[in-house]
C-alpha cells in the first residue's frame, strides 16, 4: 500500500495475543532499563533545570516524574522522563541504527497510561510495536541519515512515542497514519548538540511530540497518509535515497527489537570490554591498586579516536576517556553512573592511576573485545582478555544483570524496599491489570509523610 | 565571531531607541495583520481540533487565545495562536524566502506578554528583531532548503520566535545563543503536510517551541553556542550549502522586515492582480453580473499553473482557482475568506460565472500583473490593466487596507466597536505600559456577561 499505510495497519491490527513470548519479554527488559534510567537522572540538571523553566506553564498533576515526589500533566511528564532517561547516556541502544529507542516510547507510554485506562499487557505490547516501528524507520535512512548530522534518536522517537501512543489507544489506521505524519512533521534533533543539555532533550521532545500526535490524531487533527515516504516527506528530506524495503521487510515476523541492547555501564559503548576486564583483574588478580605500575589497553583503534581523553575535565569528559574509565573500576569496581561524576574525574587515585595507562590500538581487534594488563610494582603481570563485551548481542545484560543495574541507578531517589517494589512492579507490567500502577510505584515519596 | 554569536550580540545588544520610525511602524503593521488573521482563524476546525485534543494537559489561564473567551497557559496560547494565524493562508509573507514570518514571532511574544511585564516600546522591538533574524536565516538557506522539502515557516519560525522572546527578556548573548540553539534543534515542518491540519501546526509549534527555548534558556538550560553554523548544525543539516554572507549582510542597518509583505486576498498571490482588475471592472464598468457573457484573462503563465483549477470542489480548492477568484470578485467584490468557503465555490452564481472565464498565458507579463477583459452580453467590452498587485513590494497595502482586512476578519468573532477597539489596541502598541493589553484586547468576551 505504501508505508506509512503499512506501518499502520500492523500498529493497529497486529494481533497482541500473537506477540512471542521472548519479544514480550524483551519488551519488559526495555521497560526495566529505561526505568532505571530514568530514576538516575531524575536530579540531573538538565531535567531539573527543563522542570523549573517550564513549571509555571504545566496542566494538572496527571503523571507521574519518575524519581520524583511532583506529579505533571501528562505532555510534561513524557518531556521530563524522556530528558530524564538519556542524561546519563546510559539508555538502550540499537546497533544497527545508533537509536536510543526506548526514552520517547516509554516516557509516553507512562504518561498516558495515567491518563487513559490502559493494561499492563497492553503496556508492554505498546513498548514493543513503538521501538520496532522505531528502529525499522531508522534502518530505512540509517547511517547518511545520522551522518548528515541527524540524532537519530530525537528524529524517529517521535514516530516510535507515536506508534506506541496509537497502539495503546487502539486508533484505527486512518488516525493511526495520521499519528505519524503528525509526529513526522515534528522530527527534530541536531548532533551538534552533544555535550549541552539539548542532547537529552531530543527524546523528551520526542516522547512528548510523538504523544501530541497521538492524542491529536484521535480528536481528528488531520495530517498526510504519506508522511514517511511521500516526496517531501520523513524519509526523502531528513535522509538520503531512503530503502524502503528494509524498513518493512519481514514487519510482525523478525521483530527488530530483539536486537536492542542495554548497556552495564555508563560511559561510551567501546570502553565496555575493558571495564570487564578491568573487573576481572580488580575480582581476581590486584588486592592493591595502588601498587599499580602500569596499565596497558590492547583495543580496537575507535577506542583511541572515541574515547582517547587522557585527562578528563570533568564527569561528561569521563565518559569519553578510556584511561578514567579503566583506573575508576580498578580503584573501585563496579562504578555505574558515580563513576563519572566530577567528583571521581577529580579523586586523587584516580588521577594517580589514569596517568599509568597507555593505549595500544590493535586493528585485529574486535570492536567489543578487549585485553587490559596490569603491571604490579613489585614486577607482577596479569592479564585478562574478554570477547565480548557484556551488554553486546553475543553477551546479552541478563535478567539479573538489569535487576543490579536498576537497584543501582535508583539507589539515589528511593529507598531501598521501595526501590525493590518499583523493580518488581516493571516486571509484573504484563498481568497489571492498571499499567499506571508502573508509573505510579516509580515516583518518589513526598515530602510529606503519606 | 561566528553566526550565531552574531546573530545573538544583535538580538541582545541592539538599541530600540534606534531603531528606525519606518522598521518601527512596519512593526506594527505586522503586528495588526497577524492579528487579524488569527481572529480570523480562531474557529477554523485545526485550531479547534487542537484546542480540544490538548485541552487536559494545558497549565494555567495566563494567556489570551485571540478570539476566543478561553484562556490558557502561555505555551499552549502560542501554539493555538499560532495555529490559528496561518489556517485561511492569509498571512504575511516574505516573498524572497517564502517565510511567513509574523505567525510564530508575534503568536510567541503576546502570550510571553502576559506571562512577563513586558512594555509595548518592546513588544514592537521584538517583532521588528524577531522577524529580522527568522527571515535573514531563511535567506542564507532558501531556495535549496525549501526546495528539499522543508516549510520554513516552520522551521526558521521557532528562531525567529525565539530571538524575539529572548530579546523581550532581555537575555545576556550567551542565553540568548542557547535559546537560539533549542529552537534550532527543535526546527521542523515538511511541505508533505499542505493541504492537511499539519500545515498549521508548523507556525504553531514553531512560536511554543521558540518560547520554550527562550525561557529554558533564562533558567540555564544550555545549549550549542553554534547552532546554526555548526557542521552538524542548522543550516548544514537542513540546508544544501548555506550563504552565510547573506545572512549578516547589513545587519542591524538594512532591514529585511521592511520587505515583508501582507495579503489584500486569502488565496494564493498570482491570483491578486486578477482580483484588483475584477474589483475595478465590478466598481466601474460592470452594473449586472448576471449579464457577463465572457472572462478573458491575460496572465502570467505561472496564473494557469499554480491556479488553474476550473472546477474547485471546496473552498480550499477555491483558494486555488483563478476562474473561482475572477467569478465570486465580479458578483459581490471584495469577498475576504468567506469569498473562500464552501459555500462560496458551491454558490450557482459562481459557478455559471466560472465557467465563462478563459485564460491566455503571457510569458512576457509579471506575475504580479494582469489585464482581465469583460464581454458583456449585449457585446459590450471592458478591460483593466493591473501593473503591480495590491499587496506587492511596489504597491504596498496601506495602513487604511491592513484595518479593513483586520475588521472584515475580526468580524466573526468580535462585535464591531468591539474588533475597532481592538485594532486600535494594535496600533497604540509603541507607547503602552502593557503589552498584554495587546493581547487582552484581541480577546472575546466570555458568554456570561462581564
Amino acid at each position: 500500500m505504501g508505508i506509512t499505510a503499512d506501518f499502520s495497519h500492523f500498529i493497529s491490527g497486529h494481533d497482541r495475543a500473537a506477540l512471542p513470548a521472548e519479544v514480550r519479554h524483551q519488551a519488559v527488559r526495555c521497560l526495566v532499563n529505561l526505568a532505571g534510567c530514568t530514576l538516575g537522572g531524575a536530579r540531573h540538571e538538565a531535567a531539573q533545570t527543563a522542570w523549573t523553566a517550564l513549571r509555571p506553564f504545566m496542566g494538572p498533576p496527571q503523571a507521574t516524574l519518575l524519581g520524583r515526589a511532583e506529579r505533571t500533566d501528562a505532555l510534561h511528564a513524557a518531556l521530563i522522563n524522556g530528558i530524564a532517561s538519556h542524561v546519563l547516556d546510559f539508555d538502550d541502544t540499537h546497533l544497527a541504527t545508533l537509536v536510543h529507542p526506548s526514552g520517547p516510547v516509554v516516557a509516553a507510554l507512562l504518561a498516558l497510561a495515567q491518563h487513559l485506562p490502559i493494561s499492563g499487557a497492553d503496556l508492554v505490547d505498546a513498548v514493543a510495536v513503538g521501538i520496532e516501528v522505531e528502529c525499522r524507520i531508522a534502518l530505512g535512512i540509517c547511517p547518511a541519515h545520522y551522518d548528515r548530522g541527524w540524532h537519530v534518536t530525537g528524529t524517529v522517537g517521535g514516530l516510535g512515542a507515536a506508534a506506541a501512543a496509537a497502539r495503546a489507544m487502539r486508533l484505527d489506521p486512518q488516525r493511526t497514519a495520521w499519528a505519524l505524519g503528525t509526529a513526522a512533521t515534528q522530527a527534530c534533533g541536531l548532533r551538534e548538540m552533544f555535550g549541552t543539555m539539548c542532547k537529552s532533550l531530543h527524546p523528551g521532545r520526542a516522547a512528548q511530540a510523538g504523544l501530541m500526535a497521538a492524542l491529536a490524531a484521535a480528536a481528528g487533527f488531520t495530517s498526510s497518509l504519506r508522511a514517511i515516504e511521500a516526496p517531501r516527506g520523513f524519509a526523502e528530506v531528513l535522509g538520503e535515497q531512503p530503502d524502503y524495503p528494509a524498513m518493512l521487510a519481514g514487519l510482525g515476523q523478525d521483530w527488530v527489537v530483539m536486537e536492542n541492547s542495554f548497556k552495564p555501564y555508563a560511559c561510551g559503548l567501546v570502553i565496555h570490554p575493558v571495564i570487564d576486564a578491568c573487573l576481572a583483574l580488580r575480582a581476581e588478580a590486584v588486592d592493591d591498586p595502588a601498587a599499580i605500575a602500569a596499565v596497558t589497553l590492547d583495543v580496537h583503534p575507535l577506542v583511541l579516536e572515541l574515547t582517547g581523553k587522557a585527562e578528563p575535565a570533568d564527569g561528561l569528559e569521563g565518559k569519553f576517556s578510556v584511561h578514567h574509565s579503566a583506573a575508576a573500576t580498578l580503584n573501585d569496581g563496579y562504578g555505574s553512573a558515580r563513576q563519572y561524576s566530577d567528583e571521581a574525574v577529580d579523586d586523587p587515585r584516580n588521577v594517580a592511576l589514569r596517568r599509568k595507562v597507555a593505549l595500544r590500538p590493535d586493528p585485529a581487534m574486535r570492536k567489543d573485545e578487549a585485553r587490559v594488563t596490569v603491571t604490579l610494582a613489585g614486577g607482577g603481570q596479569a592479564s585478562r582478555h574478554v570477547e565480548h563485551a557484556l551488554g553486546s548481542l553475543q553477551r546479552p545484560m541478563g535478567d539479573a544483570d538489569l535487576d543490579a543495574k536498576f537497584l543501582d541507578l535508583a539507589a539515589d531517589v528511593l529507598a531501598p524496599g521501595h526501590a525493590r517494589r518499583a523493580l518488581q512492579a516493571c516486571w509484573d507490567a504484563p498481568g497489571l491489570a492498571r499499567a499506571a500502577d508502573v508509573a505510579e510505584a516509580l515516583a518518589a515519596p513526598s515530602q510529606q509523610a503519606r
